[in-house]
């Protein structure tokens, strides 16, 4: 208190301008957990950036340091920092030493503890001010604190911070914003109890990186170079890479618990990844058209499956964590420190291009960028050694965004010289010098034109001037950040119980951490080296398909990513068996979520599938229109057939909509789907037919009690669902059994009664029809996973 | 008569085996040119060979040189060739000095040009078969003559030389086999009158390389490594390359009429290129499972268009043909000396690959191969300089066909060792020895697994040896010739009126000849260099789309292939225009054969269609069930369809086949297809019909004096065509005319007559239905090519 009154009486004497010249009104900054490291390395320096950069702009400023530590040790700390402050090379020493002495005169140190505390800041604000005779423009709220203290902090400045009157709120957060998709969504559901959506800044430090944040106003600037390249037929792959060279020493409370994916991928090289792969917006600084592009870009991304990464641990960090978090010695961490992931978009512009994301602590190298390889497209006549003269079309043709680091020690722009030379923002960017020598992305420098920023700046000195013109554009939605949690929760999930990969550190990885792209995902291209294997030799990823027999029937079953892997697997060779027997394949698919991932991963991975030689027919399908989204049809449609290519002669939906009317007995939809199956599929008998089991013992569509389609005639029924779309067509019992094939596929923990159940019973299609299930002189296969199985 | 007399005396004295060790019988060979430079240079050696070869393999030989000359002259002309026939270094010298002695002695000369002389011939054999109480095993007849000389010639053969008894005859003929498919399809029907089809031996002599005639062999013994990779996943591309540093003097009169196309791409890389193409058969030493695979390559390969290729031609051509052929000074010729050709299949394994034939004369080296170049699917971890240590998966992977000439300077096999060590045949091909500073390929050679022919042979020494085995698989089938000109003469059409780019010659080309994929074809990468432009300035491919009026509507002109790709962006820039207006684009096609040539380019040129937001519906169809090959639906679905994403739902097929029979009035197809029209486009009105017409000014399935469709409502209608199949289902005029856009192909000289009338006569859709298409608010234009205008 006392200080505060010394400050304000320096202040009133010095420091502020007169009302008249701060016309524009008072902004108070509130840095919260201003002694911690953050602030000390990047915060107060950005702060103090501001103010030099501002100090004529109208606008008045104080800034509250903000900590838990009681008024005096705290306040010593932040003059610490405050006195280590450091004038930037392109400023007046002289006007920077004034400008320093004015910001410290103007920063004070608050314990901010309890609501009271709170409470208080925002009286000494206003106290100020009326005494000043400021008008107050707004007030900015930095959280450098743990996730963890977020709610409580949030609470009281909604509570007691807001600035009265017309004066604007604007709360700057710092990640992690959650740990997975439900937790994100439960801290954003936390924070919108508090704060309007325009008021919260996200930072990702990326969207500061000047690197970074000029990937769209490059796309947007060089359009008419780009248009014609910018897609699939002409992109080889994305590269999104940051690699350290440190490890995760000192911080490893922190690490344990986030790994690579959660601290780099998820959200810088997600950032960066946006700005490539999102269509470009009409204009490029709207944040709302940005968010929009950047939702609809999340959206046309394959799902992240177990396969789509690779995941490394340093060797030493196991030993860290024992030390700093007081484990046992025999504590095993399966948290990664190197991810590269392979991503995948089916929008038509990207369909087929890999992305890779990689990242990694205790590399070789410290370097980040994001790197478009364009494919080679020429044949160059002339031989190699005349080849390479000049810029001849058969180099690589790359446009780099370099973010920092590395051989060029920059950020930088680099494009290939024989792709085009781009139109740069000539105050912001230069071109760079020549440095004979250096050889970059496997290249001489001079094979690029290259361009650094005329002032290099910091991010976060960047980010505090954009949060100050209120520029949301450079930080995180709340639908933003949850869509990239969407996105990567699954291989979250899908890889924590994987042991990955250990390696040395260094220079002496060497080709340990390369990977390549196998079969719709990613595998290191070196086997596991023995001498570095996990000791126990089991891992827990080691669980294979077991065979063994269900009701009598040969039974498949593994984790759910394992069975269907299996199952499709399973698929492509029966079809590919009957098209060597008979020509083609009838191939008839249920409908519901489980098969969903089968979809997929047939479409991904099973290019050798015979699909010309397909039919495709419906188990069942609810009475709805074709392209309702509770159609069964229009799921195999997204998931499948609109991905791979069965002729359209042999794509048989049910004729479920006839007349413009649904499942109209005297329409005789369900005779005419019968004579078609009839008519072209020999004997009636399907090659495969792949059913599910719902929790009342139900398949296809036939319920329990059905009074069609259980016994009698192989042929189509129209039938009732107890639940909603009531009326349904399905094929019959009868013509299910005349199938070559039947795989039953069941999957998870909400199937693991009926399938016990279905252990016991013998055959009773009237109380569960699945158990009528039983293929005259055909094969029965079940798949079912270990939580369906085992609970 | 004399030197015969004395040569049987000799041979009877020494050269030949007793009857009893020649137990396999006798053999003749008569080799038709024997004084022509082929002969001198490859025939004869190749026939020496074979007898050192065979001598001891129970069959006796006599050679019989013929030509025009008289006895005497071509007698000196034919053994000083023979005085030169040189021993090989693998044979031991004494024994070649006897050989080569009993081989002069074999051997006679014949003056070959009356049929009397072939009577003769063929007496002398017999009698001398006689004397020697040998039994005739066969008689080889070998055509190293012009190809105006060869059914003259293969008269005389089959009417005079035919062996008797059981004995066989071979004809082995030299290229060219025609100038285009027409001629060769004449040639292949004349020698059929002589010649059964397994007499016949027509020799490429890339069949006789070595490292040609091992890729089938290498990919049957490395399918273990290959069945994963050698597929459109995997493979970037193949390149078949023949370059040459000579030119063409001195064989201009030859080349003037042949050019570079048929010389070298329509016969010896394309052979090389079936090799790497087609389906390996499971035994691929039969010949008649690889013509049948190479036949279905063939058969997969896209049509060539004008843009599939480049074409050069050296700069003092035009000079040596003006002193060589006793040209004018003005004379320009179009023949081209360099080719660069882009072709794809559309086969599942390569959809997508592009392979690149490229062949020069005059160009800076001399070498010859087919190189499959995979693509880079890794990921390197580790930093450029360690990252090239070892056998990195970041390095390129190839597998090269080396046939020649280059640095290698030897036919070679050679795969990246990161790829696989090949199973290669150890007695005939070993491992090459390390030659450290070469680089191949963009890569030291080291970087390679080498093999080269443990003894290498000459292409024509191997083939003669084939000849006389009988091994057909190493010889061009009339079959599979036919399908080579059926495959390259609409090139050769298309580009025959197209000047070639000059070239300076040798290194002077530097990336001159340059050129890369652009949009489905290829172009030079450098725009054409004014001081190397044809001085006329204009060129015959300078035909632009003229625009003017026809019957008061926009019409756009040019030839076909021009209008076509006018057409193909007009229509994409309507359905883009569509999309952004109301998210959706209606389209309405037409069958028949004009539109295939624009779907083939709307599936291969237009990447960005919204094909997604598209409905496609049928101006039009045939009563016949929708997989009928006369269906416009199939023809449809077969030529653009299948090529391009429209979902599933956006299809329209016209329902001419309904309760399994065809167009019957009361099944009301015709109207549910106007309510299908009417509940999806709005107000009815499609944003783009595609019309054509017919001689006799029909158009859609409207055809003169039509009771229904002519006038009325905007519905749809069941017809009665003129032609079979006689029913038809078609949108009327009303209908049509309530389209946002109308456009009409013409093509072609038999629609001149229409054309013209239809430019005269007014409003008549009773007696012309084409003239009653006038869209009421829409816009009406024809795209009328030079033929149907012109005429």
């Amino acid at each position: 208190k006392m200080l505060g009154k010394v400050l304000c009486t320096v202040l009133f004497v010095g420091a502020f301008p007169s009302p008249a010249e701060a016309s524009q009104g008072h902004i108070s900054v509130v840095l919260l957990g201003a002694t911690g490291d953050l602030a000390k390395k990047y915060l107060w320096q950005g702060l103090f950036q501001l103010y030099m950069d501002q100090v004529s702009s109208g606008h008045s400023f104080t800034f509250h340091g903000a900590a838990l530590a009681a008024l005096e040790p705290g306040q010593r700390l932040m003059f610490d920092v405050l006195k280590k402050l450091s004038c930037p090379p392109d400023e007046a020493p002289d006007r920077c030493a004034v400008l320093k002495d004015q910001f410290l005169k103007l920063s004070q140190y608050h314990q901010l503890k309890t609501a009271e505390n709170y409470a208080a800041l925002s009286r000494e604000i206003e106290t100020l001010l009326r005494q000043e005779g400021l008008k107050e423009a707004g007030r900015i709220f930095y959280f450098s604190v743990p996730p963890f203290a977020y709610t409580e902090i949030a609470r009281h400045i909604n509570g007691s911070c807001r600035p009265p009157g017309g004066a604007w709120l604007r709360v700057v957060l710092e990640k992690p914003f959650g740990h997975d998709l439900r937790s994100a969504q439960q801290l954003a559901a936390e924070l919108a109890g508090f704060f309007r959506e325009e008021e919260m800044y996200r930072v990702d430090h990326y969207l500061g990186k000047q690197a970074v944040a000029h990937i769209l106003p490059f796309r947007d600037q060089n359009r008419q170079f780009l248009d014609p390249i910018w897609n699939q037929h002409h992109v080889e792959r994305v590269e999104v890479v940051l690699k350290e060279t440190v490890d995760a020493k000192g911080r490893t409370s922190f690490y344990e618990q986030y790994g690579v994916i959660r601290d780099v991928l998820q959200n810088h090289l997600t950032e960066a990844l946006m700005f490539l792969v999102m269509e470009l917006p009409a204009n490029v600084s709207s944040a709302q058209e940005v968010v929009q592009h950047k939702l609809q870009a999340f959206q046309s991304l394959w799902g992240l499956e177990r396969s789509s990464a690779v995941l490394g641990q340093y060797q030493a960090y196991d030993s860290q964590v024992q030390e700093e978090l007081q484990e046992a010695r025999g504590y095993v961490s399966t948290t990664p420190t190197f991810a590269g992931v392979l991503i995948h978009s089916d929008s038509l512009r990207w369909e087929g291009v890999p992305f890779l994301l990689t990242s990694g602590k205790a590399l070789d190298e410290r370097v980040g960028y994001a790197r478009v390889l364009f494919k080679n497209r020429a044949y160059c006549t002339q031989s190699g050694a005349l080849r390479d003269a000049g810029h001849s079309q058969c180099k690589p043709k790359q446009i780099i965004f370099h973010f920092g680091h590395g051989a060029l020690n920059t950020p930088a722009v680099l494009v290939s010289r024989n792709l085009f030379r781009p139109v740069m923002p000539k105050d912001s960017w230069k071109e760079g010098e020549a440095r004979p020598d250096l050889h970059v992305f496997g290249q001489p420098l001079s094979d690029f034109y290259v361009y650094s920023p005329v002032k290099e700046r910091d991010a976060y000195s960047v980010l505090i001037s954009h949060i100050y013109h209120g520029r949301k554009d450079f930080f995180i939605t709340t639908e933003s950040l949850l869509a990239s949690w969407a996105f990567w929760t699954p291989l979250l999930d899908s890889t924590s119980r994987q042991p990955p990969r250990l390696y040395p550190g260094g220079v002496e990885n060497q080709h340990l951490l390369d990977f390549e792209m196998v079969g719709g995902g990613v595998a290191f291209t070196l086997a596991e080296p023995a001498q570095l294997l996990n000791p126990s030799g089991q891992t827990p990823s080691d669980f294979r398909a077991i065979q063994s027999k269900f009701r009598q029937s040969p039974l498949v079953s593994a984790w759910a990513e394992d069975l269907i892997s299996q199952l499709a697997s399973d698929m492509e060779e029966a079809a590919v068996r009957s098209v060597a027997r008979s020509g083609q394949f009838h191939l008839a698919l249920s409908g519901g979520s489980s098969p969903v991932v089968l979809f997929q991963r047939l479409a991904r991975h099973h290019c050798g599938f015979p699909w010309k030689h397909t039919h495709v027919w419906l188990v069942d399908e609810r009475c709805v229109p074709l392209t309702d989204g509770e159609s069964n049809f229009q799921g195999l449609h997204r998931h499948l057939l609109q991905r791979v290519r069965v002729p359209y002669f042999n794509i048989h939906p049910m004729p479920v909509h006839l007349n413009r009317r649904l499942c109209v007995e005297e329409d005789g939809g369900a005779e005419l789907y019968a004579k078609d199956i009839v008519a072209l599929v020999a004997n009636a008998s399907f090659d495969l037919v792949l059913l599910g089991v719902g929790t009342d013992g139900h398949t296809a569509s036939l319920f329990p009690r059905s009074e069609n389609g259980l016994e009698g005639a192989p042929t189509v029924v129209l039938t009732e669902s107890p639940v909603k779309p009531h009326q349904r067509m399905s094929l019959s019992l009868p013509l299910i059994n005349r199938a070559r094939q039947v795989f039953v596929l069941v999957l998870g923990k909400g199937k693991h009664d009926i399938t016990t159940l279905l252990s016991r019973v013998g055959h009773e299609p009237r109380k569960w029809p699945i158990s009528g299930v039983s293929p005259s002189s055909g094969q029965l296969v079940w798949y079912v996973d270990y939580e369906a199985l085992l609970g």
